[in-house]
């Protein structure tokens, strides 16, 4: 007999579907399906979909800004720390790609929408003033703006969700390493 | 009097409801109010929503496509070209980003989207192919894969549309200058 599921493994599950059909195409059937069970158990956890878009959206929130508080995140010049927390931010984009992915492309069509995208521009916020300091120690190009400089390096994280498959396996670290390359040094060799 | 609207128009509207809303969750109800017409009025230009969606994702491949076809394309190294290209996408991107929204957000959930993924897949191939060239040459890093590379730069490049707002004004050119100088030399100064 298969265990009753909790509400983490259904909002795991959600989480999935979301990111495969996108939030809105995506329905509660679709989840219901996907689980293995019907639409009735799962109300009996959730009060309904946007419940479980919350749940994700925290969960991929209370990750990311999780890194700010690690040693390597407030260690070093302000170059390191950068270079270590966008290396940090791309295992965590594999890692937990589903919840990620549902992050990225959410359009604030909702209050729990709108909240998800302030908490991420607190979190660009706190970025930018880093790539800032980079830049006034002269270890970042100063010839465009911090921010941007730091929309444009999680726009070539974030992109990973779009390509990336680890099909349940433990994401490649080579992915991460590469972002942290490729947005630190360039394509040019 | 309003002039009538053309399918032209129309598909430039259907775009900006589409990139704002998101295309499952824009109905044909927000397209006939943002044109400021009836839904009837639509529907004597046009078979549905998936036919508007389907004109602008074509705007959006063709103009890709046609960078390929320009001088700078042609000429020069693969790095060059290589460059020339990335320069040309971002601009792309930003002269016509309702269209390229959409293109960046479908999830391949119909024939229609699945033929214009696989229209962009096609493109990256050939962009790909390029890098590959580059990195041959001694000019592009060939530490990281050159599909890798291709797929981290253009989700860079693609990412302006998240972020960026021209607001019915020209796009700064400024931004896709950012793009290629992030791209090819990276944040470090």
């Amino acid at each position: 007999m298969r265990k009753p599921y909790g509400i983490e493994t259904l909002t795991d599950i959600a989480l999935g579907v979301f990111a495969e059909r996108g939030y809105d195409a995506a329905s509660m059937d679709d989840v219901a399906r996907a689980a293995g069970i019907t639409k009735a158990s799962i109300y009996h956890h959730v009060a309904g979909k946007e419940a479980l878009l919350e749940r994700g959206l925290r969960r991929a929130l209370d990750a990311l800004f999780a890194v700010l508080e690690e040693g390597g995140a407030s260690h070093g010049t302000a170059m390191e720390r950068l270079r270590y927390i966008v290396h940090r931010v791309a295992e965590i984009t594999l890692a937990l790609q589903p919840a990620l992915t549902v992050l990225f492309r959410i359009r604030g069509n909702t209050a729990v929408e709108r909240d998800a995208i302030e908490r991420r521009r607190t979190f660009d916020r706190i970025v930018t003033a880093l790539v800032r300091e980079a830049q006034q120690a002269g270890d970042a190009r100063s010839d465009v703006d911090a921010g941007i400089l730091t929309r444009l390096v999680f726009g070539m994280s974030n992109s990973v969700v779009e390509w990336y498959r680890s099909d349940g396996r433990v994401p490649d670290p080579e992915i991460a390493r590469a972002v942290v390359a490729c947005a630190f040094e360039g394509l040019r060799s």
